[in-house]
């Protein structure tokens, strides 16, 4: 069978708490809507700084959620400095700190993470696909650099529709590319 | 059966004739013996630029060879807006266009790929694995982000020890570590 793949570049989303102390009243802004329903690229950006390096222009998903969280690649945190823990989404036990800098302000706190393989999915589409038994897949990216990736996590929720979520090592490790279909096995 | 894993960050290799436009008669030191027999990180480094954006302080592995290289991962050439392909080292067909800058002064010509996934191997040690047969392995690296990586090409030659080589995606986007014995099959 076959899902979606999606790559996400390094993003962050925020509480609206911390919202307002980076961009104070400004209005949230869509750019562009993601494939999860309700879920979209917005116009605002944030500099995530550490004491060894720093990424500009890290776009803020929307829209604002119950945490703030900061996603990177492992690459990435390599040139932050930071040993971030992988975990699920909203999952911030020993999440690395990072000081995250808007227009108006700057918020300092653990929530960076190394975002787990996951693949995003409804009640009925997991009965469909035959993966009610089980909690994890494998999702192959077929090219000149074939990969198999085991340990990719089912997020199952009725908000969620069938996409298959990567970050930039393994998306870019493999060549693959957001919006093609790949296999999925058990 | 197992092998030693080596993860490559970006780096570079020079020609004599790119050496000396770039260090003149500085004498080319070495900083560490890599586990291939011969070759070495050296005490020197450059800049590599493209028109979008530049890497400082890149590596140049010794000794010097017939062939300038610089191989970068795919998240790499994104940041330098270029589209390296994917080669074998020495295979230069078709490189994008970098400049290489030293101290002295610098050079600009098509070297720039992204190296395939590769296995070092001599005639005896691939004779002892079974893998004769074959121009390509399949490796795992196993941990939380448990990945199969197919398309590792054999390189055989009697100058070379036994170890898989992968770049900073593939090493970093399955966590792997240099110096871990990973798992390799037909």
């Amino acid at each position: 069978m076959k899902v979606l793949l999606g790559i996400s570049n390094k993003h962050i989303h925020l509480t609206e708490e911390d919202y307002k102390v980076l961009f104070g009243d400004e209005p949230l802004g869509v750019v562009k809507e993601l494939v999860q329903p309700g879920q979209f690229s917005s116009d605002k950006k944030v500099t995530i700084k550490t004491e060894k390096s720093q990424f500009d222009n890290v776009r803020l998903l929307g829209p604002l959620r119950s945490y703030t969280q900061v996603e990177v690649s492992k690459t990435d945190s390599f040139k932050l400095g930071i040993d971030p823990p992988m975990r699920n989404s909203g999952d911030l036990d020993g999440a690395a700190v990072v000081t995250i800098v808007g227009p108006l302000g700057e918020v300092t706190k653990p929530c960076c993470i190394l975002a787990n393989r996951h693949l995003h999915i409804n009640h009925s589409q997991r009965e469909e696909l035959g993966l009610l038994d089980v909690d994890k897949v494998k999702c192959r990216i077929e090219g000149i650099k074939s990969t198999v990736f085991e340990d990719v996590y089912i997020k199952e929720s009725e908000d969620y529709t069938l996409e298959w979520h990567l970050d930039t090592d393994d998306g870019n490790g493999s060549l693959g590319k957001t919006g093609e279909m790949v296999e999925i096995f058990k």
